[in-house]
């Protein structure tokens, strides 16, 4: 129906067009959105667990599909990128580890060995464990962008090790197919008891897989970067998707309060849940208002410019959306802890945003330090 | 400069214009502004306490401007919207009461007797006792606009007693000039300790103040309609400047983070303090979104079509705007509590906001009957 | 060991002491613990999920236990009481109901229909759904004490027809045996995805389950008393528990603090961390001392003297406790909604206590009608 | 009555005793109090502005009194707290300081400049600037406590700045009479718009003053060690007296929400103000049996032992307290800002407290490293 990839940001590249065999899929969508208006489908999407998918719109494909698009080579992009985008394969993104607090990307140990041979070619040897790696068993991942840090201590490494002291990240992303003897899933996670099946969270382990430079996206050392240029959108289709769900609760909670009845009242002619209403409503409309207005500034000053938004959203749209949806948990009592309705995987969900990409500790610090050294150009600029 | 009377919605009437006699002061400002323009103006205006007057912009004359501009006759026009307009004098609101719970109007208990002479001549009396009378003992305030609930136990008053039982509301506003006799300061109210000179909060005493139907504005009857048309675009006057207020304390206490040092470290390198920088910028943001948004709905579908969002930022907007405050007081210890900063006093003013004009509870009950009205729409429409 | 039926607040009757027939288990504890003595010990159980079952202390078969004790005919205690003392058999209790909201307990519809046969003989049939009935699933549950409300419209019941309308409550407590073919766990219920196995929440259908008067606890109609009876020691037990699991929680959020690292310090070097400690202790000190004054009222008062402290912990012992957990998960990240740790179960069962045996609002109606009420007696004493 | 100087922890020294000289008042009262029982009466005295004083228990001379009983010379005791005891004259405490953010005492700036004389006596110069130095205003307040830095800079003080190098502090007080020429209240600074008046909070300048050794209270540098002990005793007063004036807002709340109406109910009958009752009365509860096992703490363990409770009650008790003094103003509406009831002046009062005596974050501090010291324990003795 045309409610395709409706994600990507702009025309694709004529050799993935041309090569797109599948008849029945027109990869690329029909008109190339903003991300205010995006942001805006996302939120429609965020309602289902279904429509995201139904869409090729998911998370983490939607980044891995971007960085692809963005950074790889015409190789790359064939080989992952092309199914992606037909929707014939998944794909996970493997950052967080289990040993170390991955709030502080520099923490990371999986580790990318590089060896340089005699005759000057270069091979690499990946090691480490992951975990939260969302998707990585649902049974059509096919490909994993792992997030690893340079080790440069072989002795063929001699002037990389020299240049390394000199830089401040050596995190780099190498793309692994699943298919890989090495990486094996050894164990799904759950999210407050849920093992969030099909697509799951896995605990993945990465033993001696040898790559090769084909495997590199970027560069070495361009990990960060990548991983920057990934966050805005993503935040903006996480936060809306939120304010969906977190919507979807709220127009349950206000058919219930006209449905039940306590001491001789509907629901909503009680004082106390008639603030309910509104405190949410209010929660919803401020959360919205703050991510389209993110989207707004990406749209017009890029992922670099809207920083300060992009952190702040990242706090406060899981605030406010978790409050709208504890008080409809709190309206429905039992029911609403039960599975019969969204409510409660909607508010361990909401929970969780709060610790997924970074604590809102490390956001908050972001944003404090933009703003601080806004700060101190104004108080420069008034002497 | 011509920064004048920016509140002004639409061209004035001719004979405004035409007996304009103040050749220093054009009255009508040289463009007419959007709800949502004027108030990104409020917002730069409240950051100072000299601003809204030195513009002519300052409450309560923009809500009696616009009333008298709206529903007064060319005479009432001619004798009080002409001098206000010129910045000649000043006015009052009487409203709230100190006997009753003003916060339902109906309680309102100042009384309008209506009496009609054998000749079919009408004359009023007014009686009642008001509070929180903004501006009433400012040396400059020449007329008040009183709110006041009909009383037709007179004899001569037969027919309308029949009608009054049909209708729903009974409130009138009435012109009174601060020189009448009957009228009265009688003591200055604090807030929170303080007076507010030079305008101030007046305790008002009416006493047997007679009025012919030329004090009338509108109609008898018909004070309820007029205070519902005064209401949208004051509130967003009132929490555009709340925002500039509290961003002007945010922005003192970032500087105040950047100036002072405990335990060996500036303010803003401690934690804590980065966490309150952060959530008071998302805060103020947060704040002024749904602000705007708010004004968009009035310039685009009237303030009855924004009732929802009229509601919402009347709550939210004190709300969100005293966490900021209150943490720009707590950044800067005994000074923030003192008046050699402006912190202080923005902290109990905005903490008003949230009684001044009805308080919480009824604007969240207001926003909850819209939401469940609409939620009953949906929830039929699905059948 | 002796740490056995701990709960028990005096001496058993002497024929069950003189029937015990299980050598290995002395089914009296040798002392007799006042409320605050055993509240003691059920935060020390509270840190573990086996301990309340070891020492035969879980809900909800104290609470049944102390209802059969106070409350049952000697054969019913002989019957079902005897065997639950000796940790032979569990128990279940009946009470919310998937179709009325449960918290007016006034709206339950399950029926115990009463028919007066010829003969002067009595019975009883019971039909019904229940759901969040707790341990029901467990194979070792045989019998489920079901509150219900009487159904006199049999033509053989007029006269408690007519005593009926004068009455104020119509509920009843009846003992059904798990054996009984009318009585079927219908499904096993989840709380935030996790079924809690093996005792589990079960939703049970009562189908045209056939009672004699035997089956009834205290009378029919008494209902209410008796639940009422069961509610105040409970309220301590739970409670208790629920900080002895929060104060786990927040011990395991100190070490980890210690042992984490981010941006170059340990994670209880970061300011915003050690406000999270702090926070954290006290408002587990006064969650602690808010239930351990309970306890003390209802051990000098009794239940119905201490019902406004009972009231206030049921309120602010899962909000406080909560507030500590949520501080735990987010310290842990990813970790802390793993099930690798007793934080993300915490936190979810923490948030089902809100809601569980009544929500919040109920309890601070009751809280406020209770200070009101003496409110009135100071008011009227100073006139 | 009896009812003086109640505050007194234990006997008072003879000579002060046997030279009281004012028949009327009986300097030490009839019994000694714990900490505990006089908590209780600080609660009462605290809903009344006038009772502290006349029961001569007021700050900051309570604490003066402590400190001269217990570290003054007899000398000083007889000039000094003789007539403090007698309630003939008042006095103040100096610490605070206008320019160097005085919550980390290492920052304050007066100087106490030592001369050692050719003939060895010695004396000092004491120069500096404080604020909030409550009382000194005062026509009663005839002597001034002074915390300051010791400056050793003279060359007669070689031996002091050698030994100084190796101490942690060098805060000493002295005691200055207000009647010196070099002591100077330069203005009256206002609490959020007040003054309060007659007792005040002076901006005081120290220039030139003369001393010698019998200024200095118990040594030089031990500044620190004095003001510790002062802490935790008048933390409970300062507690208990917020818990008495906000219990007395509450019972005001609970009176006005049964004398006023809106919407066809009295205040008391809507739910969301029922909400507001029943969590005061349980924000009260918390924060008072907080205070008292903290007084308790203190009577069993002394004021060291107690540490991590004094750091709690000194956050938690203005916060609680203030959200109920808060909603108490909520509901009395306008009348609440204004100086007809104590509420106004109550939130602004317990506001300032949040500030006064150092911040919420280093009492925070303070409590997190206690925890933290003792969580290690634990870890290390697991081990």
């Amino acid at each position: 129906m045309g409610f395709w990839n409706l994600f990507l940001p702009h025309q694709l590249p004529n050799h993935l067009v041309s090569s797109n065999n599948n008849n029945s899929i027109k990869i690329s969508p029909s008109i190339y959105l903003s991300n205010r208006e995006y942001g805006i489908l996302c939120e429609v999407m965020g309602r289902s667990t279904l429509a995201p998918e139904a869409c090729n719109c998911s998370a983490p494909d939607t980044g891995n599909m971007e960085v692809l698009l963005k950074h790889g080579t015409t190789e790359q992009q064939a080989q992952y990128l092309l199914p992606l985008l037909q929707g014939n394969i998944r794909s996970t993104f493997l950052m967080t580890e289990p040993d170390v607090a991955s709030s502080d990307a520099r923490n990371l140990e999986t580790k990318l060995t590089k060896i340089v041979e005699s005759d000057g070619r270069v091979r690499y040897v990946l090691n480490g464990k992951k975990w939260w790696s969302t998707g990585a068993m649902d049974p059509r991942c096919k490909v994993a962008l792992v997030v690893c840090k340079m080790d440069y201590s072989h002795p063929s490494c001699a002037a990389e090790q020299h240049n390394a002291k000199q830089q401040r990240g050596h995190q780099t992303i190498v793309i692994v197919p699943m298919s890989h003897p090495g990486i094996k899933c050894v164990r799904a996670l759950t999210v407050f008891g849920s093992d969030d099946a099909p697509h799951g969270h896995a605990e993945v382990s990465l033993n001696n897989i040898e790559l090769d430079e084909t495997a590199v996206i970027l560069g070495e050392g361009r990990g960060f970067e990548i991983a920057q240029s990934r966050l805005g959108p993503g935040r903006i289709h996480h936060c809306m998707r939120a304010i969906g769900l977190a919507a979807r609760c709220y127009e349950l909670m206000l058919e219930r309060t006209m449905q039940r009845q306590t001491f001789g009242k509907f629901l909503h002619e009680h004082g106390s849940c008639r603030e309910m209403i509104a405190d949410s409503r209010s929660d919803l409309e401020a959360a919205r208002l703050l991510t389209l207005a993110c989207a707004d500034d990406i749209d017009q000053l890029g992922a670099k410019g809207a920083r300060d938004k992009i952190a702040m959203i990242k706090v406060a749209v899981p605030e406010y959306t978790s409050r709208v949806v504890d008080r409809a948990v709190q309206i429905f009592g039992g029911a609403g802890v039960s599975s019969d309705f969204p409510l409660a995987r909607a508010l361990v969900g909401l929970r969780t945003l709060r610790i997924a990409d970074g604590p809102d500790a490390v956001h908050k610090v972001t944003l404090a330090k933009l703003e601080l050294r806004k700060a101190k150009k104004r108080m420069q600029s008034k002497i």
